[in-house]
């Protein structure tokens, strides 16, 4: 592994303890701890969020679209790098096609497999970290809320 | 034609005039004119909107997303209608596909083909009424908002 490979993962490992805090934040708050954050090329923060169903009522806001809307209207998204604590389903597979987000660096894919297979082939960048905390956080949260989980992957 | 699909197309053109008020909406207030809503299996309206990217400063909230976020927390989305004057998105059309919302009627595809074929393949009914008011509409705000269209649909 080279040098430089192993500063990318560090600073993508750093981007993960920010999606990992909103994650964990709204399981404080009694939601689904699912977080993300974008970043711009030059690794500037543009936005965070969290899983809000619970919280607001509102199905639509997923970590993923959550930190996108917080980042605001943006000209381009080339280059940017959407960071998650779980694989992102179609809906924000479809956020990241669509908008040409260009890499996704995911905290695991163990306790839900979304879309990023897909997003590969069409070109984005996918970092798989298969993060022990967040394997942990999913699989303890979906054993105690079977019928929550469901409802927010459509199931 | 049966007498059958006769009555579902003009059912389909009912819910499509509610999309067009809904986008007609978001033209007066300066914004994108894209708009959805989304019914029951019993045909019981549960929410519309419109894209609100202008209004808001909001870059999530396409017409289908706002439909579905009004429509507020729902425990499944079988045999639900999901009626958008516009060919859905990537994000959008990923919306449906996750969440297993099983028809969608498009206004028109010919100024923007999002996934919709893509939706077919798997499994969702597609009816595309490609209604000349729609094309109208969406023609002219492109020939008018080039820029800002393209923001929209990341390009």
């Amino acid at each position: 592994m080279s040098d430089h490979v192993r500063i990318d993962r560090t600073r993508d490992r750093e981007r993960l303890a920010t999606a990992v805090e909103e994650a964990r934040a709204g399981l404080a708050e009694g939601g689904i701890p699912i977080g993300a954050a974008l970043y711009a090329p030059d690794g500037t923060p543009l936005g965070r969020g969290r899983n809000r169903r619970v919280q607001d009522g509102d199905p639509s806001t997923h970590a993923e679209t959550a930190a996108f809307r917080n980042a605001g209207r943006q000209r381009s998204y080339r280059g940017t790098t959407m960071v998650t604590t779980l694989s992102p389903c179609w809906y924000c597979s479809g956020l990241v096609r669509q908008f040409g987000i260009s890499r996704v660096v995911i905290g695991e894919a163990r306790t839900f497999h979304g879309g990023h297979d897909w997003l590969a082939e069409h070109g984005v960048e996918i970092v798989l970290l298969d993060d022990a905390e967040c394997v942990a956080m999913m699989r303890d949260f979906i054993e105690k809320n079977p019928a929550l989980w469901n409802e927010d992957i459509g199931e």
